[in-house]
């Protein structure tokens, strides 16, 4: 007996990414109780996000300029490009504040389980990037899973006729972690990684 | 360096319950990346929830016209009304699909904690509609925790002038649960309100 207005917005914020239609309803009912402040609130940032937010022609990160903030940022350096899966990662780095490199956004990972080849992602653009020869070390951030170390492989098979340097980030126990509660393949990488003190 | 219009987004929707920050920035990267298909769909069915979506006059459900469908519906039977706390356990009963009377939603329950006093709830409403003489039944649908009780019992006291029924939702063990599962309370109060069978 809900409306179709109420049912339609329910099955739209189900479907988001970490929502159920428990949540999602739970929301509804939120936004319905504020719908003189936070649901204005909200379609009015959705409505900007949709009207200003471009996918960066250089990097493939999410702005409002045709170029984002990073690769227009003339104070970064421009020799040093991290390769990430995805946005979110690079917003993670930026988070951290330490790399003030440039960044090349993949969209993906290569995934055999899930068809993702690599004509699929933005690979062509990072050898693109390449060619002018200004840049002198990539740092693969991808993700520890198989798939992201089998991407990481195959940029680093191609990456092998450039005069650069490729770098990954190190492996090893998180800071703050318990060896208890440590995964077994986590410890043996972290054991044969291990690092000499004195 | 995220842009203002993202970061704008991305704190509006961790504000909703159920989300934090990680999700919100979860949520507003995959709307990004279907910038073209769900985020003018989340947009459209959002603005249609704003502009037609409303209270109820008589009974506080949201629905889409003054007079929301239950309220309307001249098939439901109209001498009996269920008491309930928000519009969510109104529509956890309408799912269920069992119960064919009127609603009368409260709009919260009483709290000392909270500061909630009977001023705040839709309460002089329920009296109102009992007012004409044609609800018979008032069924308390209201939580089983402390305040939902000391808010039944505060209707309770009133409602005692009225010629009418007053009954509650049965209280126990709920279908599908193990024993060994329940807290204490539950298992006292089922074993103390047993059914006899035979």
């Amino acid at each position: 007996m809900q409306s179709q207005e109420i049912e339609k917005l329910t099955k739209i914020i189900a479907k988001l990414p970490a929502l159920g239609a428990r949540s999602a309803r739970r929301i509804v009912l939120h936004l319905l109780k504020k719908k003189d402040t936070e649901l204005p609130a909200l379609i009015g940032a959705l409505q900007e996000v949709a009207a200003h937010i471009q996918k960066c022609k250089i990097c493939g990160n999410f702005d409002t300029d045709e170029i984002c903030s990073v690769c227009a940022d003339t104070t970064r350096d421009v020799d040093c490009v991290c390769v990430v899966q995805d946005v979110a990662d690079l917003w993670a780095m930026e988070r951290v504040g330490l790399y003030k490199g440039q960044y090349h956004v993949l969209g993906g990972i290569l995934s055999a389980l899930d068809g993702v080849t690599p004509e699929d992602l933005n690979i062509e653009g990072l050898f693109q990037r390449l060619q002018n020869g200004a840049i002198k070390e990539v740092i693969l951030a991808l993700p520890a899973t198989i798939d992201g170390q089998i991407t990481a492989h195959y940029l680093l098979s191609r990456l092998k006729e450039f005069p650069i340097n490729v770098t990954t980030l190190a492996q090893g126990i998180p800071l703050g972690a318990e060896l208890d509660y440590m995964d077994d393949g986590t410890i043996q990488m972290a054991l044969s990684a291990r690092k000499k003190l004195v």
